[in-house]
C-alpha cells in the first residue's frame, strides 16, 4: 500500500465518485469549542464512502476478469457500493446476504443492479456458498476492507480532505473517522501522511465495539467480545484487518470511543446544523468532535461523516430524543 | 441587472459561500423517468441559498456605509443569511421580527450574531419601526429579493449549475427552482441565459400560492389571495417583485405548482435517496421533478433544493407519512 495506489484510484474515480464538500456551522464550532469541519460522505453515491472502495476495486480488475462479475458478502453499505460500481461498469454483481437481512436493504441492493443471494445463517456456510458461486461463475470477491484496492479507494477521501483543509487554512488537526475494519481509516491515514502530514487520522468507535482503539493501545489485533447488538451496525466488525491494522498503527490513532446516545445526538446535530442525514455508525466521529472535546487536540477538528443509510424509524428516534437539544 | 453583476458577486463570494455539489440517485431517476440532478442549497451556510444574496449585498456596500451596519425584515432564511454575512464582515446587523416568531428562529438569528428587534404585529408598524432604526443608526436595508445585489448573489447558484450540468453532460434541461419573490429564480435565469442557454429556469410554487406562475401566464404581476397558512412558509410572498418579475418573464417559465403533500413526500425522498434535509418550501422543485414528470421536458431535469431549515416535528411528519413510500 502506498500513496501512488491512492492517486491511481483517484484518477479512476474522477467523474464517477462525488467530490464531497467540507461543511461547517458556527453552532457546531461553539458546541465543540473549536472549529469543526465535516466531510459528509453520506452525500457520496449510494449514501456512504463505500462506493469509493467498490469503484476502485471493480475498476482495477483486468477487463476480462471484470466482465465475469464480482461478488461481495454484505447486507449493508459495502453491498450497495459494490452493486452500484459494478452496474455502472456494466458487469454483474452477486451480493450474498443473510435471509433475515432487512427487506429494504435487500430491495435497495437489487434495485442498484445486484443479484442478491440469500443464505440461512443457522444452516448454511456463507463462505462455502460464496466460494461455490465464485468458482462456478468466475466471480471476483471484493472484500469489504482488508483489500489494497478497496483501501486505496477509501483513501481518495483523504486526498480530498488534504486539499479542502488547506483551503480552509487548517494544516494541523485530528481527523476523526468512523472505524469498522479500518479500510476508511487506513486509507485516509495513508493519504494524509503523504499529502497533509499535520492532519492525523484517528478512528472512532462505539462503546463495547472498540476493537481498533484497544488494538492501537496494545499494539496487536484485539477482538470485540460481541459482534452484534449495536445501532452503529455499519461499523461493527470482529477486529481490525491484517492489512489495515499495521497502517493505522504506524500512521494514526489513538482511537476514540463514544456512546450510542452520543451518536444519536450527533445525528440530531447534523440534521439541525448541517442539513445532512447520518446513520449512527456514520455519526460517531462527529459525536467525538462535539461531545469529547477534551480527547481532541488543536484549534480545529475534522470529522468524517461516513454514511447516511438509516431507517426512518431510527432517525425519528434521534430527533425525538435530541431534536431540541443536540 | 446583467451577467457581469453576477460574476462580480461570485468573485466576492469565493471562499465565503459554499460551492454546493450536484447530487443524484438512480432511485430518483427511476421515479421521475429521467435523470434528476439536485442542487442542494440546504448545504449552503445558514442552511439556505439566502446566504449568497446576503453576502453579495453586504459585501457590495462601501466600507464606511457597511461599517454602520445593515437591517433586514425577516423571521426566516433571509434573516439568517444577512445575520451571518454581516457577522463574518464584522459589522452589526439588526433583524426585525414579529414577536410571535418561533423562539428557535429568534434564538438562531441571535446566535448568528444579529440584534433581533421584535415588534407587535397588531399594534406596531414594522416599516416605520425599521425606518426609524435605520435612520437613527445609519443602517442599510437589505431587501429579501427585489434588490439587484441580492439577485446577483442568488445568481451565483446559477453559475455553478451551468458548470456542473456541463460536467454531467447536460446542456438542455428545465431547471426547477422554489420561488417566493423570485430572487433565486431571476438570478439563476440570468446566469443560465448567459452561460448555459439550453437550461431554462422555471419557478415552482405550492398550490394556493402560485402568484409567480399566474403572473408569468398573464404577463403582469398577480397577487396571492392568502399570505399565510402554508407549510412552505419559506417561499410565500404576496407577489413576484418589480425587479425580479420582468427577468423571469423574459428568460424563464412557465411556472409549476405542487401540493403541500408532494412537498412533504419529496422531503422523504431527499432523506432516503440523497441524505439531505429539506424544508417544505425547499422541496417543491424536487417534488415537481419527481411527481409531475409530464410537466417537464427533456431527458434530464435539474431541481434546486433551496433550503433545509425545518423544525424536527415537521420533518418527523414527512417521514411518518412518506418514509416508506417516497
Amino acid at each position: 500500500m502506498n500513496i501512488e495506489m491512492i492517486e491511481a484510484a483517484a484518477a479512476r474515480l474522477a467523474g464517477h465518485a462525488r467530490v464531497t464538500p467540507l461543511l461547517s456551522s458556527p453552532f457546531l464550532d461553539e458546541l465543540a469549542g473549536r472549529r469543526v469541519l465535516v466531510k459528509p460522505e453520506c452525500l457520496q453515491q449510494t449514501g456512504s464512502f463505500k462506493f469509493r472502495g467498490g469503484w476502485a476495486a471493480v475498476s482495477a480488475l483486468p477487463d476480462d476478469i471484470r466482465a465475469r462479475g464480482v461478488i461481495a458478502f454484505s447486507s449493508g453499505n459495502h453491498a450497495q457500493g459494490v452493486a452500484r460500481a459494478a452496474a455502472l461498469h456494466g458487469v454483474p454483481s452477486v451480493i450474498v446476504m443473510p435471509s433475515d437481512a432487512p427487506r429494504l436493504k435487500i430491495a435497495n441492493t437489487r434495485a442498484l443492479g445486484a443479484e442478491v443471494v440469500l443464505y440461512d445463517r443457522a444452516s448454511e456456510d456463507r463462505d462455502a456458498l460464496g466460494a461455490r458461486l465464485a468458482e462456478e461463475r468466475g466471480l471476483t470477491l471484493i472484500k469489504p476492507f482488508d483489500e489494497p484496492q478497496v483501501i486505496a479507494g477509501q483513501g481518495t477521501c483523504g486526498l480530498e480532505i488534504a486539499v479542502q483543509a488547506a483551503q480552509e487554512g487548517v494544516s494541523e488537526a485530528d481527523v476523526l473517522i468512523p472505524c469498522g475494519g479500518g479500510g476508511l481509516t487506513s486509507g485516509i491515514a495513508l493519504a494524509l501522511a503523504a499529502r497533509a502530514p499535520g492532519l492525523i487520522a484517528r478512528p472512532v468507535e462505539p462503546e463495547g465495539f472498540d476493537d481498533t482503539a484497544r488494538s492501537l493501545a496494545s499494539g496487536r489485533i484485539e477482538r470485540n467480545a460481541r459482534l452484534a447488538g449495536s445501532i452503529c451496525d455499519a461499523i461493527i466488525t470482529p477486529s481490525p484487518g491484517e492489512v489495515t491494522f499495521p497502517i493505522m498503527h504506524r500512521l494514526g490513532g489513538p482511537g476514540l470511543v463514544v456512546t450510542e446516545e452520543e451518536a444519536l445526538r450527533a445525528m440530531a446535530a447534523a440534521f439541525l446544523r448541517l442539513k445532512i442525514v447520518l446513520e449512527p455508525g456514520g455519526a460517531v466521529a462527529l459525536a467525538a468532535a462535539l461531545y469529547h472535546p477534551a480527547a481532541v487536540a488543536g484549534e480545529a477538528v475534522i470529522a468524517v461523516a461516513s454514511g447516511g443509510n438509516v431507517d426512518p424509524d431510527l432517525f425519528r428516534m434521534a430527533l425525538d430524543r435530541y431534536g431540541e437539544d443536540a
